[in-house]
């Protein structure tokens, strides 16, 4: 009889956004009149740039033809879609980052799971805290935890909590850590990492010899110059750093999936008996052997990302959910909510008034206002007491929620 | 400092077929006039067909407009696919399988691989020898199995001969095991297995408690009427059984990259205090947090092997391939090979001439005929003295191979 793997049976009950889906499948059956808005999950709404349409459809033309039929890609990608994101994304930055440091895949919550494959169980893991849920359950799954309390919070991780009190930038872990995720403009708070504070990170890492997990998946909603997009315009970061990039929201992939994982060849660990091992060779084989490239078809989607005309058009949809996060901000704060994000993010956070629980706001916004959101505590413990909005929608719904939010708090908090 | 997964340094050199890749290359840079003829990894050069084509370049202009737009889908497939596959592949045939059992994916060798996730380390595995090496090579980097000998066997795998003296189809495992992996139509060997054979298996697993992992990504290739197509054909199977398919191989997607994985409700596996467990809930939470669905465009391409005019279209490709395959079968017996499989399964396994070993042969077939094949021994120790030509190839290229093999060894042989 096969004998499953246990660490499964620690995780919390559903992953937070199939429980909100759960909640609002029933209250819609409950209500079926009711017109829910939905600015729970960070799900874009907007269509695809025609540029990117253009891409997929000569792509899909190609396969239909012995000549230009593509089967079996190399699995870290196209060469065309590499050397793109190196050139663009990287050296035009400044950051010294080659093609075959970048592995492209389906998506970075898939990527973000799959690193810890070629890492030791030992490993101590440090995690923001309110946090994007996917990293600490894939660490419990991987059985690098113990059993969670009643905060949600699991034995053997370091968390390291995001408040309103420390700006939503934490301090240094207090305890050793060998992996540290950090993600900038982070998921959920909106918060940014200035250039100050990611060279403290990696000067720690340099130090204690931690590495940086970072997920930048939201790096193109950066508006200030000042702020860097990567973590490599750190000096010194491609020796400590591994870096999570997506095209789910600056293209609006969510459903037609592409994304990437930087591996810098001057990243390191260790042995079981102490030796230096390159990371980068160690990746490779995992992505080699457990995955099989992203479709043709989505793959020349993403290159017209780098298009002149994409440029243009990815930065239009950009500007496009920062308006909405820039209506959502004025409409809370006119009826006085304390809001964070929203400015270099496409996340709103707020204080729930009065020091009401995450839940009973979701359940209340939702029921009186027909909006549902996302709970802070279900990003973690330090997480209670806020609540996620996100800018992902269409115009008249973000108009017609300001709308609902300010009826409904309008009063209570004038 | 991060500790690596020390297991990932057991690993033998490279993964197969980048080391056949590498030597191709090489002999390619040194006789850059070479026709290398590439019958080695199996994969399809025939175009998508017309209907799976118009299904993609439809659900691409969807994706154009704000109406039709999708963005994130459900993380286990869309019901339009996991339903007409199990009306049309399973319930069709007569096999108890429900839709909400059917994960879609971009791979089975993503699945194959990933299932592992969700069992313990000390499960004892089988596999088939010689095996498709993502089984073993995956069992190797999650840390079960110590190092491999020799001939390239992993230390706690149970390996199940498959020669000519038992017609490729094993004997029942000698000790005890957990967890066995069965392909059929096998790769690379060819071989099917009848009724029989998989009710010996599913029989096997009922008695001693062991889980099937079925492969079944080759059943489009299935000619004889008596052959299942599914595990789940036979009585019984859906209690002891996962099934993987995939749409590579007999719609062409290897570089669209849609798949799926059956896992039944009841498959069950033990807790380590001796609990059953069923199995479903546990891939459903692997594949909802570690993976996020697969390209909108890619499933309708996917829903369109499922239309009459897609299931026309895809049968007559299999049929081609399975032409090359007998064209192929002839001209090797015309010569006095021993050749095996290549009529229910798109692999031809041929005997080396005088017990020459795999990769000598290897070696032999690119420097003289400029052909490339797969040698036996890298899919494993009773894979030497073997060697494997995929029929996926244009049918220009495959009458110049007969040709070639012809001219090389009809002397010799005669």
């Amino acid at each position: 009889m096969p004998q499953i793997n246990d660490s499964y049976l620690k995780l919390k009950a559903g992953y937070l956004f199939p429980e909100i889906g759960r909640r609002v499948t029933a209250f819609c059956n409950e209500n079926p009149d009711a017109k829910v808005i939905r600015l729970g999950i960070g799900d874009v709404t907007e269509p695809l740039p025609p540029a990117i349409i253009a891409a997929m459809h000569k792509a899909v033309d190609e396969m239909a033809s012995r000549e230009t039929f593509r089967g079996y890609g190399p699995e870290q990608g196209y060469d065309f879609l590499r050397n793109a994101i190196a050139q663009n994304d990287y050296q035009a930055r400044g950051c010294e980052i080659a093609a075959d440091e970048i592995f492209i895949s389906d998506g970075s919550k898939c990527d973000t799971g799959n690193i810890l494959d070629i890492f030791g169980l030992n490993n101590r893991v440090a995690v923001q805290d309110p946090v994007y849920p996917v990293y600490v359950d894939t660490n419990v799954m991987a059985g690098r935890t113990g059993t969670a309390d009643e905060q949600g919070r699991y034995a053997g991780l370091t968390y390291l909590p995001c408040t309103a009190e420390n700006d939503f930038n934490p301090d240094l872990p207090d305890q050793p850590v060998d992996l540290v995720y950090l993600c900038y403009p982070n998921n959920p708070t909106g918060a940014v990492a200035s250039r100050e504070t990611l060279a403290k990170w990696v000067n720690y890492a340099k130090q204690t010899g931690a590495l940086i997990l970072f997920d930048a998946a939201y790096e193109a909603y950066i508006t200030d110059d000042a702020i860097p997009h990567s973590i490599y315009e750190i000096p010194g970061a491609r020796d400590v750093a591994i870096e999570f990039r997506s095209f789910s929201k600056n293209a609006g992939f969510t459903g037609t999936r592409c994304a990437f994982t930087v591996v810098p060849k001057s990243v390191t660990g260790t042995t079981a008996d102490g030796q230096q091992q390159s990371i980068h060779p160690l990746w490779n084989r995992r992505h080699t052997t457990k995955f099989n490239g992203v479709s043709y078809i989505v793959q020349r989607g993403a290159e017209a990302v780098y298009s002149p005309d994409g440029k243009q058009q990815i930065a239009e949809l950009v500007r496009f959910y920062l308006e909405n996060a820039q209506l959502l901000r004025d409409g809370l704060e006119s009826v006085g909510f304390r809001v964070f994000g929203g400015i270099n993010a496409p996340y709103i956070w707020l204080e729930t008034p009065s020091g009401q629980g995450s839940w009973d706001f979701f359940d209340h916004l939702l029921k009186q206002a027909h909006l549902v959101g996302t709970p802070g505590s279900g990003f973690g413990a330090s997480g209670e007491g806020y609540f996620r909005l996100s800018a992902f929608n269409n115009r008249a719904n973000v108009e017609e929620a300001v709308v609902r939010i300010k009826r409904l708090f309008g009063r209570l908090m004038a």
